[in-house]
């Protein structure tokens, strides 16, 4: 058996601490086992009774007669049970105990001990702190979760993994309100060992799984994750993610929660687009966008140029229709009424005549369009099938994704759409933010082949770099930096023309206009000497640059995140960058096609893009720029921590970065 | 019977062109006025059956032999129909039929007959277009709409007002499935006489109602909309609006929906606000938050300054939780732990030997924070009665706001949380925004009091006014504007001194900088004769202004809106007000401390805030000017439909206009 079978299908499975006290938790999983139509063996293990619920239990593991496929642990001493599994030749445990990594400092010890046990008996973990595994399809219920108190949970072809226990069964049950099923639901509670990456790649070779949802607070396995991404596209299956942490709060919350750093939210937002993973805004996005998505594929990078994404729909109802589409608006999607100049079909309005099967059969086939939305009012609660119907027929044969929004409480006109494989929304909300997700699903960008550069010459590859060696780095890697010269006590000499920039040449400085340790604007030999002996107290040496002017200014920069990796970012200069946030981030290395795209999100450039008549700046050079720049992830070793050029000066012919920052990992 | 009696309560109803095809909408209100309880007489208007449905039908309404306190009309000749209400007496009209103002042009001629008719017959009318309305305290189902075939319909204390008659059903069929009942549901139609702003004053006098809901896709009574906001506020009844239009797409689809303005979505947020109504984002949450209010004022503006509002949070599921938090933290909400440095209580987590009940207990009577969340995970669902008990034994006696957030479905727990007043939501997002539109919601601005201003002498109240005029209008207010002079030909003298800037003074060119009628920096008598000469090259007069410089820019400007009547905002200057629509606006007139708080509101100020370092400009003097400007609203008459002055030069001490622009409503 592989790890997969062993995982969502084991052929027998011991519970560490199962309980004979109905109450407890511990005596869940081998009640949901049962109930949900477990066909395997089970093994209790409770040193305390002989047997627990009509089963035989077995003081310990030993005793069990029978091979066991996986153990799921409950039992305070973790690390016993693991030897145990290891010395029966266990090759999978779940762990729902507690008290590691998300317990803090001494916790985390714990957990890296635990592991490194594990490994030494030869077992995979899930867990610790995990709620277990859910295979609906395979009728395995190996979890905690009290969702499993109902008596039937509808199976389906998409699968879910989940840093929070609970959430399996918030989708489980949300789910099966509206008919819609799942086949395997994972709790992979700290991801000692086994980890989320390494969980999707196992659910793309799930013949069972068409969809994949991830419910996260964090990433800790990025690229794992972004290769099983990538394999995911490849094998046609959508990877659909809720991440929390998208403010301050959340993400110290998330950090308090899962013992691990939550990562930027930007970081993360680039991360999932350039691995091809939907991202959606609003938990009930998740449960109810996978038949959006079935059997399509993301949209070509670019689309079609110079028009926004577009969205054709039909309603019965204007007010429901519009609380979707002003969504969309919000989100810069178009919508559009076939043969009309119109922005929708209000079946209610000047278009009585019209059967809403005929509109919608139209438009499922109308070629200037991305998608499709149907909207319908109170005869969805009032007479589901006869509501439902038009729209199940018009769907038969359609090639367009379509999602359906019922404005009011339509359970059964849900269940109908989800049987026939459509996609039906709850809340205009959630019904906008899965179109909007569709419509900004871009294929995963490959991988780079790219061969490994070659540290330059003359730059210590660790320590502290001065701004020159700064520049020469980025220099070698294609960033066109200012012409510069060092100036050495006691005369100070150098061969540029003026006017220049004169600065100290410390790698112990990083931020030298806030000491005042820059003098911009020299304009001739006389004024720099002076200049320079009042800079250069001590007599230090003096970095010489030519003044350089444009049309405006950028900032672009190189961060090799813990979270997501090699990341690199592009916005507006001055102050705009920060006060606004208006900054465009990227997986790094992007190419001069993906740089530009990147500064075409940045409102800050408009000034120069023409704007009210203002001159246009070479945005194209700094794309080039920004390129270069990202090659920092090529360098073989990765040595660099951050760098950064700020500003840039953008000019009308070209760009020429003045200052640079560069922090090796090895200071 | 005062005109709430006959609209809520009617003792009898005569229904025009009530049908005997069961398949009929026009046959849906007698069935359903049976159905729900209606207790009076109904005289269905059918003149080709001598009964519908059992009751005699009446082949018109003079044959009626009782008289009729409430008509509804769906027959195509509205105006027929309103003319025998009037000659029978019946003092209110509601009319199903459309084709008026929701059919454009024509339609809204129609429309303005329809009105003067009923005006004449001395009917009041609701619609046309409208559903009509539901009382479900008073078992009065005077409505069309398809969600009144449910056979139970909760009573409760909220009451709505919706420009959708769909969203009557869609409010309360959602409302029902989560036990949550409403009194009033009044659907406005096109709003032709019976505005939302009189039906809210008729609710804020109703005893059955607590809470007033609208749904919204424009304002088109903003003056008596306010009142009424006013009055309820006065009466303690929470007014809370959910409006459409938020985006371009949104706007012009609500435009072509009802025939009216949408209004900016921006001016409508001010308007909310400054009425003490609270907008919410999501639909779900406007029939979720009733119950968060109840019995709640809102807070002081203002609030503890220097701290943000405060959430105390409890949970049992720390992924659910942080669902709720992380959008909260995205609305700048802070949350608390009494005791504790602790983002939240997380009782799986640390704290497992504390009890829930015990620990939300003590959170409703914390000090420290302005309102409480509960947390509940899978429990809700598998054992309702068993996790909402604490709950509901610890809010029995609470002072304070409570939102209870639900992660799984669980309507049984929805219900009881329901029966029990307290506010339970089903998804974190409404939950979320819920608590945020509570924590911004604002006590009504109170309605000015100031006499009316005269129009200052030497400036033509009507026609274009030239900057000159527009400056010396704006100084006469208050607003601090630069030293100026009129230089004429052809020798071009004035006394100010250098360096000054010149304008071609002329009322017919608006933007002159675009038009090169503008030169800057002049910094000698000999640069300006030639100067004067080249740009007034056909002998126009010249504005000649002192040079003004200062630490920074801003925009202010002033508009008497067609939707929501006299406004002001407030914008950085540049092009940052513009690309990153960075403004705040409020309802003029605004008060110098109402000021200081929308230039608070504007990011693009930081670097006049002291911003790493910066000089700081004076922020003080321009709400000052602000406040000046905002008393164009109080000019008698109001003769001005905009105004602008662009850029004032904020200055370390004081701030001065040096472009201004106005212009007057009979141009």
């Amino acid at each position: 058996m592989n790890l997969a079978q062993i995982l969502f299908v084991p052929r027998a499975v011991a519970l560490f601490g199962a309980s004979g006290d109905a109450t407890k938790n511990t005596a869940r999983p081998q009640r949901y086992l049962a109930k949900h139509g477990y066909g395997g063996k089970i093994a209790p293990i409770n040193p305390s009774r002989p047997e627990v619920f009509g089963l035989k239990s077995f003081r310990s593991l030993k005793e069990v007669p029978f091979a066991i496929d996986h153990a799921f642990i409950m039992v305070e001493d973790v690390e016993r049970a693991l030897e145990d599994c290891g010395a029966k030749g266990i090759p999978l445990a779940s762990v729902f105990s507690d008290g590691f990594a998300d317990a803090g400092g001494e916790g985390l010890a714990r957990q890296e001990r635990l592991v490194s046990r594990a490994k030494a008996f030869g077992v995979r973990l899930l867990g610790p702190n995990s709620m277990g595994m859910i295979n609906l399809t395979g009728r395995v219920a190996l979890s905690v979760n009290a969702v499993l108190e109902a008596d039937v949970l509808p199976a389906g072809s998409t699968s879910i993994v989940s840093q929070s226990g609970t959430m399996l069964g918030t989708v489980l049950s949300r789910g099966a309100a509206r008919g819609l099923g799942f086949s395997k639901l994972l709790s992979v509670g700290n991801e000692a060992d086994l980890g989320v990456g390494e969980l999707v790649e196992l659910l793309v070779a799930d013949p069972e799984t068409h969809t994949i949802l991830l419910f996260l607070e964090t990433v800790r396995d990025a690229a794992q994750l972004a290769a099983a991404a990538r394999a995911a596209h490849a094998a046609g299956k959508p990877v659909v993610a809720y991440k929390l942490g998208r403010s301050k709060l959340g993400a110290r919350l998330a950090r308090s929660h899962t013992g691990a750093l939550a990562g930027e939210d930007r970081a993360l937002e680039a991360y999932f687009r350039d691995c091809g993973i939907l991202r959606v805004d609003l938990l009930e996005t998740l449960i109810e966008i996978g038949p959006l998505l079935a059997g399509h594929r993301p949209r070509d990078r670019g689309v079609a140029p110079g028009r926004a994404p577009r969205v054709a729909v039909v309603t019965n109802t204007g007010g429901g229709a519009a609380s979707v589409v002003d969504r969309l608006g919000m989100a810069g999607i178009e919508t559009v009424a076939p043969g009309s100049g119109a922005p929708i079909v209000d079946l209610t309005m000047g278009r009585k005549g019209l059967s809403y099967g005929a509109v919608l059969g139209e438009m499922l086939y109308f070629p200037d369009c991305d998608a499709v939305l149907a909207v319908v009012g109170s005869s969805s609660h009032s007479y589901p099938e006869r509501a439902m119907e038009p729209i199940l027929a018009a769907a038969r044969s359609r090639t367009r994704p379509l999602g359906v929004f019922l404005t009011p409480q339509a359970d059964h006109a849900l269940e109908l759409l989800a049987q026939a494989g459509i996609a039906g929304f709850r809340t205009p909300e959630a019904c906008a933010d899965a179109f909007r997700a569709y419509l900004s699903w871009r294929a995963p960008r490959a991988g780079s082949e790219a061969r490994p550069l070659d540290w330059p010459q003359g730059v210590p590859a660790q320590g502290k770099l001065d701004e020159l060696q700064a520049m020469t780095l980025l220099a070698s890697l294609g960033v066109p930096v200012v012409e510069a010269a060092v100036a050495r006590a006691p005369d100070y000499t150098h061969d540029l023309p003026y006017p220049v920039a004169l600065k100290i040449l410390s790698p112990d400085i990083a931020h030298k206009s806030e000491v005042g340790g820059v003098v911009l604007g020299i304009v001739s030999r006389e004024a720099f000497a002076g200049k320079a002996r009042s800079l250069a107290a001590k007599g230090e040496p003096l970095l010489v640059q030519r003044m350089a002017a444009g049309l405006g200014e950028a900032i672009i920069g190189y961060r090799d995140d813990p979270v997501v990796g090699p990341l690199v970012m592009v916005g507006a200069g001055g102050i705009l960058a920060e006060l606004y946030d208006d900054v465009a981030l990227g997986l790094a290395p992007v190419n001069e096609a993906e740089a530009r795209e990147m500064i075409g999100q940045v409102k800050g450039f408009a000034a120069m893009r023409g704007y009210r008549g203002l001159p246009q700046g070479d945005l194209d050079a700094l794309a080039r720029a920004l390129a270069a720049l990202s090659r920092l992830s090529l360098l073989a070793g990765r040595p660099v921590r951050e760098a950064e050029a700020n500003p840039v000066i953008v000019q009308r012919a070209g760009v020429v970065a003045v200052d640079a920052l560069v922090i090796l990992k090895e200071a």
